[in-house]
Order: C-alpha cells, then structure tokens, then sequence
C-alpha cells in the first residue's frame, strides 16, 4: 500500500455507527488525510436495530437494512475500507496495526498517526451444556440475522427465546408475526429487568394476549441435544423442567468488544469496557475508542456506565474523527435514553433505575401514574405508565420510565432534557407542553406524575 | 341562598377549565368553604378543543365533550353550580357580586371572600357588512359548535372559511370529512401566520391535495346578502373578487372576554387582556383572575403575551385557586407550546416566532431541517420539518417549529424543556434522545437541526 507524502493516516477498527462516523468526520476535516477502515465482518454499516424487523419482514431485504454500501464509502467519502480485514494487534508505541485479510490469510503492517477502536459488543452466548448445537442462535450483527433468517424454514414451528430484554420482546413479535409458536424464558423474577413492576406487568399481559408464552424466574441450565447437533429442549433449573423448540435464540445481553484493546495494553474501565478520557482517547493517547466497546460517563449520577446504545455511538464516531483530525471537543456522556415497540406498545426509560438511583444518591422516591395518553373522548385513546424517579432530598428528577401506545419514545426526551437540565420534579411541574386532542390530554401525563411527585 | 358560619365564600365566574380547576381546588383545600360558580352558558366544562372533532364525527356527540356534568361537580366536588348565570358587576369595595338569573331575569348579589374571574375569551366576528347573516358562524363555546352542527343540513355543499390558523385548518378537515367543499381564505400572505414558510407552504400543499381550494393574502369586505338575511358570497379586495359559499365560518381568532373585569375597575395589560401579580391576582388583590382572559409572562423573553391555551388555563385555575384558598403559589408563566393537526400533519410551536425573537433579543438565527422521522427503511417513514431559531450572540434556543407524521407535539415538547432549561443549541446537540427503528432515526431530526443551528 503506497502512503500518501505529508499526509495524516488513520486506522480505523470496525465500519459501523462510530467507526464509519469518524471515519468520515476525519475526511470531511482534513481532506488530504488518508483514512483506512478495517472491517472483520463481510457487512458494512447496517442498522443493527432493523433486524427484527427484516425477520419479520415489515423491511423487505437486509439489504434495506445497508445504509452505507462499501462504493459510497470508498468513492463519495474517498474512505479505504477493507471488508473481511481483522486488525489482529494494535502497538502503541511503534503506532502500527497488524492486519489478517481473512479471505487470503495474508498478514501484513499499517503504520498509523491514529487509530480507532470501534469494535462494538458481541451477543452473550453462556457456555450450557449443548449451547453450541446448531440451531441455537443469538443476535446481533447482520451476520446473525442472516443465519437465523436462513434458519426459519417451515420445519420451526416452535422457538424458545432465552432473555426477556428489549431484543427478547421484539424478536417475539417478529417470529409471531411469521406464524411461529413462541417461548419466552427470563431467568429473573419478572422480564425487563431494571423496569418497575407496573410496565413488566403489563409487558407481560401484551405477551400473553399475543399467544406467547411467558416464564419469569425460570433460570437455563442446558439443552438436550439429539446426534445431529440439534436442540431439541431446554432444561431449566425450576419449573417447567424442560421446555421443548425447534429453535433457541439466546437474547441474555452483550459484552463489550475489547480482546484487541486488551491486547494492545489500552485499560479497561470498571465495567468492563474501554475506558477514555472525555476526548475518547485511551490510556494510549494516539488510540482513541468510540461506541459499544466504551464506557461513558452517566450525565445524572457522573459514573462510569457502560451504555451500548446506537445514538451515542454514532455521536462518539463524529467526536472521536473530530478529535482524530486535531479537534479538541469533549463528549458529554449519556443517559441511557432508549425505546422498542413491541406488539403496539413502546416503551422507553431515561436516566437510573430505582436501584441505580438509590446506589448513586442514597434515596429515590418512586412515582407510578397510569392516565390517558390523548383526550379521554378520542378514539384510539389508550392508558400510558409514567414513572418518575427522584432522589428525596433536592427532589432532582433521576429517572423515568413509559409505557403505552401513544409517542412514548419522544415522551421520555422530554424527561431526558429535563434531566440534562437537573430539573426537580418541581421544575417539571412548570413545563408548557404541547396539547390537541389527537395528540394529548389538556393534563399531560408527565405533568399529571410530577404533580404527585412534588407533592411527596 | 342560606350562608354558612365561619365559612370562607368563594364566587367564581366561569365554569370551564380556569374556573372549575380553582373551585375544585379551593374545596379540597379548604372542605368548608362555600365555593360558588357562576356560568352564563347552559353548557359546563366542556372540551372546546374536541369541537371539530364531534363536528368531523370521530366524537360521536357533544355529550362526549363534557368533562364533567353539572351533577358531578355539585354532588360529587360540593360546589354550587349556577348555569345560565351571568355576573354583571363585582364589586370589589365591598366584596359583592351581582348576578342576573337569565332564565327568569332575577337579579341578586352575592357576597364573597374571594373571587375568581375566569370569562376566558370569545370568537373575533369583524364587523364586515353582512357578517349577522344567518350562515355566518365562529366555533368557540359549545353552543356555537351546536349551532354550526346543526345548520350543516344537506341543503349546504360549499363552505368557506375566512381565517387559516389552526382552527380554520381542523376545521377545513372536519368538513372535508362530512363531504363538502371547502375554500379557505387568509388574508395575510400565508396561511398559519407565524410559521416559517417551508411548514406554512407544506400545510398549504397538503390542503390543496385533499381538494380544499386555498387563497392567501385575499382580505375579505364583506358579504352578499339575500332577502332571508343568508349569506351567498364573500366579497373580497383582490382576487377573486367574490366567492361563493352555504355557509361561512370565520375563524379569525379570539378576544380576551374582559368586559366584568373593565366594569370592575379591575386593570387590564397592554395585551388587552386582564393584568395579574404572579399569583394571579387582580389589582384588587381579592380579585383572581385566570383562563383565556388574562396575560401572563412567557417564560423565555419576560414579557407579558397573551396566550390563550387550555394547559395553561387548568394550571392557572389551579393555582388560582390554591392561592384563593389560602396558599402562595407562583405562577410560572407560559412558553406558547401548541400543536394542531390536520390532514394527518401535525404541526407545533413552542417558544417565539422569528419576529417575536428579534423583537425581543434583537437578533435570531433560524434553521431549518427536513429529516426523516423514524429510521428511514421502516415502511411509513416520512419527512419531518424542524426548525430552530436562535439568539445569535448567547445561541440561546428561542423558538421552535415542527411539521410531520410522526409524535410532532411530543417532539416540540423536548424543545419546550430545553427553552424552559435555558438551553443553548449547544446544549440541545448533548441531549440523549431515544431510538428505535419505528421511533426516531438514530440521529433524532432535533439534534440534526442542533448541530446545524449550532455551526452557525
């Protein structure tokens, strides 16, 4: 590979939301620079979030799902990007990358003034007994997704869903909606681990009116695997003791991506992930990481946190190119803002959990109020959950919580920016919000629950 | 009427959102108060705002519009309700209402402790000639949308709107959807005045396709008459000259209602409406007054507007009649958050229009945006309007306007917040919005429109 004279070179790790953001932010900056973005998977640039809904084919193709293909990339935003490349070590000091071009094998050296962490997360897969058979799949990548599309023939008739998160539930409705007998299995007392009560609830009722079936409390143990490396049942730790499916997809979580930065000797932080200062460089200065493989600082509680959520990865890609290409400007952290739909009903949380609020700030006070999501005469009007979260003392707003059917992921910016902006329950009680009778009550919900919540 | 001892009496004049919330509260404050409301209308706490819906025929009656019948208010809240009441003179000095019984002509006085004002505000009918013809009609009271719906007899197919604010809009709606044609007429040069141009010229696109014949900058004369004092055709000062029409509704908009308070001698501000302290008294401090009838302070310049809304009618009843009850509550003043929708496209505002900024921070930037709404490869994807106008020394967040599809009076809300907050558009870029492919785009259209606003 021929090197450009006098001109700046980055080595960019992974080609999706942060990676190809800084990649281009980098370009767009410095227009001599020569960026090289290595990409380990055939895939570039897809919406990891759309693949529910390719399953359950409300989006055609997967190749809907391609924002970016590899020719814009390379010709409108003049980026090297090299798909199926592993950058296999990182040196710091030498400021070199060590890549294997897994198509040919081949290994070979590029030197950097830069480089790019942007590895991601990788799906959970616990190693029980038989978790490797063949009709055992997880979700994530485009990749994934692929497989189990592949996977869904006429002869599943019956899938088991291990992990009663947000990927859980929207996997649920995806495979209904293909006409499949669906299981869901959460190991903890109720599915949506870190919701109140109230929303797992009724998350649970909507699951059980949509036909699936639904275990809380119910911890995996293994699988019963026939001679042709097929699952045939789950064994489980409780009742029921064995639960049969013709195919098992594991949504227990994600792990950051760090194996490369462990290697290349870049710390880690408490959680786990890639820790860097509010520029997002590592303890390494010229490697700077960005997106699910880092942890951030909580806007609320000021904790290191570990938030792998779309829209602060593609903010840390165009603040880590920024910085990349000589830039000084800091990332602000995150909320954890974050909604799904699942069966009609979204929900959304912004901010601490009870139990993370009470660790943070000693106290939290809990607020639930069911109410009208638009005016009470409209048809269509549903019953929306608004859960306020606020520490006792300065009654600060430090968390919330929806449910319902009505704009709930947009409801809860609200409480976001209300919470960027420290207000108190007090303060959210003053706010002007918006009202029509298509689109809310003359009490807005959020006001109705900070009206009981100042008056704890 | 019998007083009881030692009781404190409140009269309160109005029984819509303003004044019923006061009296509502004051009972619950205070359970031996003798709380009085007096109403001119036959009708009671109704939803005004549902009016072109029960008119469309989503809202299958106007009994579904009444919040609360006079039944629950008197037996159920213990407040004595008088309908077809009206309060001619307060007397402040001496602490008397007099008050004529329009069904038998009586006419009595009242003594009070407190009292409210809460006459909200009535439908602008300019005095065009013609304008007492027989099809002439506003929308404001229920009264009105009875008269309108019960005038709209098969015999009329044509019916011209004089006015294109968010009213003439519904209603343009509403009468598409009972079949009819429909001609709306603006006598400014755009319809929804105070709307940037790119939201006014997309709502006026989306009128004309659902076959409404628009006319902007057309001022109306007057009226043809005929010998059964029934209005043929509007005249106007340009083209065309005349148009002709079954039935007129003017939709100009509203006037503050402050005839008792002017009798009063009660002060009114240089908006025209009832002047208040922070806790929403008169100057006759035993005098409340709150609703559509008096001006507050927005919440981002400081200076008094008038705004006639119901969120903030309800806030002030309430607060009104917290400190009528003994309290001492602050108002908060008001940002102008409204939404309306029509045709499918909602539109909302929050804060100042591009001139009320100027006027009052002598500068603003204004941006605008068209973005997706929600991921872009989910079916049902469409384009959402936004736009951000800020002050060009401080980047302080001044206004915003919204059109789309897609949770429009939610999304203006977050803006609302971060008005409230103080946010600059700076501010607006840190805010961590949700995302979910059927929700947001993973850059949500406001930060978009944030990080524009804020290059600039």
């Amino acid at each position: 590979m021929a090197s450009r004279n006098n001109s700046f070179t980055a080595v960019i790790v992974g080609a999706n939301a942060a990676g190809l953001s800084a990649a281009s932010k980098i370009r767009r900056m410095q227009p001599q620079a020569r960026v090289l973005v290595f990409e380990k998977s055939p895939d570039v640039s897809y919406a990891a979030c759309g693949i529910p809904y390719w399953i359950e084919g409300t989006v055609p193709s997967a190749e809907k799902l391609v924002q970016l293909t590899p020719e814009t990339i390379r010709e409108k935003r003049g980026i090297e990007l090299f798909l199926t490349h592993t950058v296999v070590h990182l040196d710091a000091a030498r400021k070199q990358a060590t890549v294997v071009n897994s198509a040919t094998g081949r290994e070979f050296s590029m030197p950097f003034d830069r480089a790019l962490i942007a590895t991601g997360a990788r799906a959970i897969l616990p190693k029980w007994p038989g978790s490797d058979a063949k009709n055992i799949f997880t979700i994530r990548s485009l990749d994934d997704g692929k497989k189990l599309q592949a996977a869904l023939t006429a002869r599943v008739q019956h899938v088991a869903i291990i992990g009663g998160g947000y990927i859980g539930l929207e996997m649920a409705e995806a495979l209904r909606a293909r006409q499949r007998k669906v299981t869901l299995i959460e190991k903890l007392p109720q599915i949506l681990p870190g919701y109140e009560t109230q929303i797992a609830q009724r998350a649970t009722e909507l699951l059980k009116q949509h036909g699936i079936t639904v275990y809380s409390g119910v911890e995996v143990t293994g699988f019963e695997v026939n001679k042709a490396n097929t699952a045939t049942a789950i064994r489980t730790a409780s009742l029921p003791p064995r639960i049969e499916a013709d195919m098992v997809l594991v949504a227990v979580g994600v792990r950051p991506e760090v194996e490369l930065a462990r290697q290349a000797g870049i710390a880690l932080g408490t959680t786990g992930a890639i820790a860097t200062n509010d520029y997002l460089q590592t303890n390494h200065r010229t490697i700077f990481a960005a997106g699910d493989c880092i942890e951030v600082t909580h806007q609320l509680s000021g904790k290191k946190v570990w938030l792998p959520l779309g829209p602060a990865a593609n903010k840390q890609g165009r603040i880590a190119g920024e910085n990349m290409a000589g830039a000084h400007v800091r990332y602000w952290g995150a909320l954890g803002t974050a909604v799904f739909r699942a069966f009609g009903l979204e929900i959304a949380r912004a901010g601490l959990s009870t139990g993370e609020a009470e660790q943070a700030f000693g106290s939290a006070v809990v607020t639930h109020i069911r109410a009208h999501d638009i005016a009470g005469y409209m048809p269509g009007e549903k019953a929306i959950d608004v859960v306020l979260i606020h520490d006792k003392r300065t009654k600060r707003l430090l968390g919330a919580q929806l449910a319902g059917h009505h704009c709930i992921g947009k409801r809860v910016d609200v409480l976001a920016a209300a919470m960027f902006a420290k207000m108190t329950v007090s303060d959210l009680q003053k706010l002007d919000l918006s009202y029509a009778p298509p689109v809310a009550p003359v009490w807005d919900p959020l006001l109705i629950a900070a009206n009981v919540a100042a008056a704890k």
